[in-house]
């Protein structure tokens, strides 16, 4: 994945997602002593960043793949991603969905015309059921993190954020699967001045942090955290990449999430979910500890989505 | 006040204000039948359309006048904007505010330097506290709708607006105290191509709907609302500008204004207040009693504000 793959894939999708708007607060950059420069993806189509590497990996079916559609598990974003990207690209989406995930996330999903296929709420009963009719389909199984269309796919809204912003010196990103921050980390290679890539993860949910700690994957001892998009763990082609680029993850607290996530509805008015909050969190902790580190730089954020329960908020 | 007045106010308060995002939604557009452009006042300094009168009766005051500051009454937005204005451009903010405002309101106006008198929550407690304290002080009283400097200085939202989007057949306004849609609607007349201003008003506060019809300045009979910002009443220097230029008022139930409300957060992932909600359920509801009036027309929405209590939602 170099720079010409990021700059193609980034020409492929442009006609289907939106180049979303990246906004500032001058009450947070007074409270970061930074600018902070908000990549607003909570404003994509489909709510979250997600649709960028689903619409790349779509578009790079062959037509015999296109002809027999895609398979994905997801119990969140990718899921509503994956519908709306093939419904726009006039293809079939098979979706199976844990029996646990929310109501409004299955709603979405089928108001975009995907299948959903219910299973039990575990990452191998998932994943057997998405091999399944995968098989009996011919669909193409779409991983929401450990693909390589999809990583450099999610990409691109840190390419879009340097369009606007080409001196950052650092961008924030959630951790989750991974592929937000791998394709973050190879765009702030490939288009950043010296631009350095740092990972937001709640402790609830560490994998990433230990990981880079240790040199392998490391499992999830809990996910017991609001940012239900960051319970997954890395994968094998996006961890490399990790390791390579991101020069840190830093771990926040369920309330430091909570306040984060407060502050940009207050201060902001814009609607974030849990796990867009843990990067401002993640950035309001690393410059409380090390405030000369950010004092008048300008950092990036990805704002990663937006999709939240509103009968079931934390305040 | 001509084109030349606005135009002089716009350039007077520019580098005080932000240039606020217009943003769209391709869920609305298909509900509503039409292209609709959201001018987002909600991301507006102090959070609302209102600093942009505040500022500009500020900046007009003689420098005896700035000496001895500024005093207003206002529960909500416009104490905000007036601390924020006032302490911006270096002069005192006397604001004086009833027992029974919202916490977080007063808490603003603290935040942003104003000094907070408490009073009686009464209109005439209101009116008598101020003009007290414009004696003993020899500050300027500043009404928040009926002023012809704070009305000029509300139309430049839509100014904003018509500049992005100059083809606009119609623009709804929240009608209050009257002070953003005479505004708008002098706006949409010098600055527009056949332009028409509709106001959206709770049925719980419907003066200006019937004021419009009378012909003259009608009181509310009740004011239960959850529209908090739009319980006022005209007055007479906003009232014969209403009468030229506004085409229409269209009445909403509190049910309409929280499913709008709702409608906007969801899908536009962006906060707005009830009273900027009150526009959109408008125009829902005028769109479903007419839909060809609106079959591909362009209408912009001013969304006027995005202060709300996350304590005390209304879902």
């Amino acid at each position: 994945m170099n720079k010409l793959d990021l700059l193609a894939c980034h020409n492929r999708i442009k006609p289907h997602i939106h180049n979303t708007p990246v906004l500032t607060s001058t009450a947070i950059n007074t409270r970061v002593g930074a600018s902070v420069f908000f990549k607003c993806e909570n404003f994509q189509r489909a709510g979250a960043y997600k649709i960028r590497g689903a619409t790349n990996a779509i578009l790079l079916l062959t037509d015999a793949q296109r002809e027999n559609g895609v398979v994905t598990h997801s119990s969140g974003n990718f899921a509503q991603a994956v519908a709306l990207a093939a419904k726009s690209l006039g293809i079939k989406a098979h979706i199976v969905m844990p029996s646990s995930a929310p109501e409004i996330k299955k709603v979405g999903v089928s108001e975009y015309g995907g299948h959903i296929y219910e299973c039990q709420p575990t990452l191998e009963a998932r994943q057997a059921m998405a091999d399944e009719i995968g098989r009996e389909t011919g669909a193409t199984f779409l991983h929401p993190s450990n693909d390589e269309n999809v990583i450099v796919g999610q990409g691109t809204a840190a390419i879009e954020l340097l369009e606007k912003q080409p001196d950052l010196n650092f961008i924030f990103c959630p951790v989750g699967g991974g592929g937000l921050i791998a394709g973050s980390s190879l765009a702030a290679t490939y288009f950043g001045n010296n631009c350095k890539v740092i990972g937001g993860e709640p402790f609830e949910a560490d994998d990433a942090y230990r990981s880079l700690l240790s040199g392998k994957i490391e499992e999830n001892e809990t996910v017991n955290t609001i940012a239900d998009g960051l319970k997954t763990t890395l994968g094998d082609k996006n961890f490399p990449i990790i390791l390579k680029h991101v020069s840190k993850i830093v771990r926040v607290t369920e309330e430091e999430i909570v306040k984060a996530m407060r502050l940009v509805w207050e201060r902001m008015k814009i609607i974030i979910e849990p796990s867009s909050a843990v990067t401002l969190a993640a950035l309001l902790c690393d410059a409380s500890e090390n405030p000369d580190t950010y004092r008048n730089k300008k950092v990036g954020i990805i704002i990663s989505g937006g999709n939240v329960d509103l009968n079931n908020l934390p305040f």
